[in-house]
């Protein structure tokens, strides 16, 4: 059994280290075309960071992961600097080309793997090959981008508020760099969060310092006359000066040879695959960031390239080549980023996508300890939950904040991967003591809020609907229920805000119109949402409560 | 709507917070013998530690959970010191005293809760009384153990090596203090870990210099002649110097109110409660420490209190009472506790409680990272995960080690709850980036590891089963697969040990002979694994692996 790989960087090595140990005898081959194997690109922003202090680390650490490794440790065979130029089906063969030498021969396969990975996208627009601008692919450009910090660039642009544009941008500001994002979209993480989570990592970018500019895509980087980079200028004309522009709108996958040799490609325009990872040539296997999942919840096609499942790829793959047949199931949309001191996440859908599917959604925000409050260094976890009426089916969840959010985001990837329901989740036995969560863990509580308001049991507004409120001249009572003296200290600053302690509210009541509606709010939610039962017990029957309170509420201006 | 509930700490409030949101009319009353309130037991080992400096902080902190704190905040009435003393079933009313004047009267309810906790188990034995003699049931036990450490005191011996004796047990290396645990079985937490992973904990403790005593009962403590604890003594006649003695030996849930009303008390001795948490009386309910639980995966009735099932119970006590009927499920057996720096915890089933239930069991010990090994501070965390062979169906986790492993227990906690298989835990789409986890989780490296083994691809063998055979005389090899100057540094002290590298094993392997069983071992298991499917390969078909290889082997006399 002859099983030939093009790509050594993740699912490509998975696949042999796999195919070895469970085939002593198979000829197994790994081609790559750049000279470094197996690289932790995941880890770049931490390197550029200098969280990651030794280049060497994403290559291996002490044990570099060259050709050699794999041979005497792993058992088979990587030639690098190897460039597949061809895929010849009817032959079984796969031109390569040695990119040393120039020398081009066939290597004969009875299964191809392709794992080709993906690459930056770098647009067509004025300037990006001038020096100073880079995208992150590989170690050599996170080593040129490390370097140029360390030679005293300062003004960074990054153009794009994905998932690397905040992981690259986190590493900046943390460098000391003047950074600023740019996004073409309305907010940031368009595709991983919902506008006011978005939102919210946005200000915390701003508090940290960094110019946020979004709604309309960068159009031109320009010089300064000596083939740097100077500026970033977007298509309606704003303008960015930089010395150094980080290329982050995202990665394509890298298709050419599967496109050439006939293969079917996926409606996101990743390579096609069945659930065994097969591609339309039964004889040829690809996994990694060259494909395309099942999205296990809507059973649509998503391009959701991470380096856990090109891992996971690796081993589908290997077990099907060896006859023990296996499907990967696909993704559950998760993603997670840390951004500076935050925990940010997503899994399942959005609520914008839910809503697009044609779900009655609905959802919750709550701020919650990651644990107990008494232990010094809890920190709050802001978290979204979003789940389907008619079913209470859990659908998503979004997680902000200092606090520990990536582990509940687990938690509920693990939930909705079974199908779980709101229920499901509030009667969870997840481990509690005083250091890891609270008695009521901070997805549960979220759980028991989004279950109160399905049985209409509390009456949320979001942050969305109020600030539309807000922004209107409607009539409506918007009820600080806070204490006097913090309400004095801030809040909402409108009009229409008046202050009732919750305490006071059984004696106070008469000082509200029974027929108005009432938004209540707090700090984090708990008061409001009590003050909108006292008020409903009293009969006021559009009392509501601002969901996540000020805690959560996304847009400072609103604030004072 | 009368509801009385007896009980004021963790299920009573929760019970009465709940109604009083579900209810604004309901009659709502809490009485509590104590005179302290919803107080944060779980933290009182913290507060030992001095990890919490301020007492108040176990009482709510900024706001003390006082009498007046319910009644203006959370809208419903306590009486503290209040005991009650009988319930008359046939008037529905409870005799209650209150314990500042002795005056006795009867409160009527249409709904009674109990919510009366559990209590430290003391056991019959000379010495209890003894100054210096704790248990830790309330923050004033709490503070007496503080102040007694403050004031000097230096040698602690902890009788009860469970989950509190744990937790205590650190507050007291960590304050200096010359520490014994005693242990009445023949392993630590031994409803918790199965024996090696117990071992691994108990080297960890006594790497801190805690003096481990197990085998026999605690059966008296010794005085120094003028009221105070002088020693501990086994009933096998060894004998522990210690000026402070704390019974940790579990604790028993408060069911003299129930029995004298002839309430049906269940096979644990815990209160008996339906799925609704209604006792066999109708209008009385029962939650938190004093009830016992449906363990979900056996159906049978545990007694496993803790704050997270009382708050859990409290809500659905409360939503029974008014008529929206909710189910509490039952208890995984999740527990979890912080040892010094380790991260302990477990879910399911032990491999001890799963074979005693038929199972044909398999298990794997795997050591990880928690998060990705180049980014600084990544620990491993040793998981052992257990599945049942016929059904491949997850039954249990148990975690050890400085690593974050709760996290992970979380994880299966959530699989166990949907009768999650072993590729479940694999197929998960959990969260990755490096500062969270590796691009293979730790949990889903095991269940890989795991279903390696259910297939036949990999062999293990349990540091159990190999113990017994160095024991033995009998012929074996074993196997030693790292690099010679690893080797050399220090490995299994055996005649039997042999050293062959991994990546020399193609090489060398005719200096084994083929009939013989041999057991290969590494660090972390990973070269054992690769070496053991190189041997099998080459036609030796004893070959096994050492499961978690040296990091994970619990006995440290076996090492040179």
């Amino acid at each position: 059994m002859k099983v030939l790989i093009i790509g050594g960087v993740a699912a490509g090595p998975k696949t042999a280290a796999r195919l070895r140990r469970l085939d002593p005898d198979a000829e197994i081959t790994v081609i790559e075309r750049q000279d470094l194997l197996s690289y932790a690109g995941c880890g770049m922003p931490y390197y550029i960071e200098d969280i990651i202090k030794d280049y060497d680390q994403l290559l291996g650490g002490a044990t570099i992961r060259d050709a050699e490794y794999f041979e005497t440790q792993k058992g088979f065979t990587v030639h690098d600097q190897t460039e597949a130029l061809k895929i010849n089906r009817d032959t079984k063969t796969v031109t390569v080309k040695d990119l040393r030498t120039g020398e081009t021969r066939d290597l004969h396969y009875d299964k191809l793997v392709l794992a080709t990975g993906s690459s930056p996208f770098v647009p067509r627009m004025e300037g990006t090959e001038l020096n100073g601008v880079h995208r992150l692919y590989n170690p050599h450009h996170a080593e040129a981008i490390k370097t140029a910090i360390n030679l005293g660039c300062r003004k960074v642009a990054v153009v794009g508020g994905g998932l690397i544009g905040m992981e690259t941008c986190g590493a900046f500001i943390s460098r000391g760099c003047n950074t600023t994002v740019l996004e073409m979209m309305p907010t940031l993480v368009p595709n991983l969060m919902d506008e006011e989570m978005a939102q919210l990592l946005e200000n915390y970018l701003v508090s940290k310092g960094v110019k946020v500019i979004k709604g309309s895509p960068a159009a031109k980087i320009l010089d300064d006359g000596k083939g740097n980079a100077a500026a970033v200028e977007t298509a309606d004309g704003r303008r960015v000066e930089a010395d150094m522009v980080i290329l982050a709108i995202g990665v394509r996958p890298n298709t050419e040879l599967a496109v050439e040799a006939g293969l079917e490609i996926g409606p996101t325009r990743a390579i096609a695959v069945n659930e065994y990872l097969q591609t339309s040539d039964p004889d040829i296997y690809a996994g990694g960031d060259c494909v395309e999942c099942t999205h296990i919840m809507t059973g649509e096609k998503v391009f959701a390239p991470l380096g856990s499942t090109a891992n996971k790829h690796g081993r589908v793959i290997a077990d099907n080549i060896m006859g023990k047949e296996m499907k990967f199931p696909g993704v559950s949309g998760t993603a997670v980023f840390k951004l500076l001191d935050w925990n940010c996440g997503t899994t399942g859908l959005t609520e914008k996508k839910a809503r697009s599917l044609g779900y009655d959604v609905v959802t919750t925000i709550t701020p919650r300890c990651d644990y107990s409050s008494y232990i010094p260094g809890a920190k709050h976890t802001i978290i979204k939950l979003i789940a389907d009426r008619a079913t209470c089916k859990v659908l998503g969840c979004q997680v902000v904040g200092e606090g520990d959010g990536v582990k509940r985001i687990d938690v509920v990837a693990t939930a909705i991967k079974f199908g779980s329901n709101v229920k499901g989740i509030a009667d969870l036995d997840l481990g509690y003591a005083p250091a890891y969560s609270t008695a009521i863990d901070a997805i549960q509580h979220s759980a028991n809020v989004l279950r109160n308001k399905i049985q209409g049991i509390a009456h949320g507004v979001s942050p969305i609907e109020l600030k539309a409120k807000l922004d209107s001249d409607e009539e409506f009572i918007l009820l600080d229920v806070r204490g006097k003296d913090e309400c004095d200290a801030g809040g909402l600053k409108d009009p229409r805000v008046k202050n009732i302690p919750v305490n006071e509210l059984k004696l106070r009541y008469n000082e509200l119109p029974l027929d108005k509606e009432i938004i209540t709010y707090c700090v984090i939610g708990v008061r409001a949402y009590i003050a909108e039962r006292v008020l409903r017990g009293l009969g006021y029957e559009k009392a509501r409560y601002l969901d996540g309170s000020l805690t959560s509420w996304p847009y400072p201006e609103y604030l004072n």
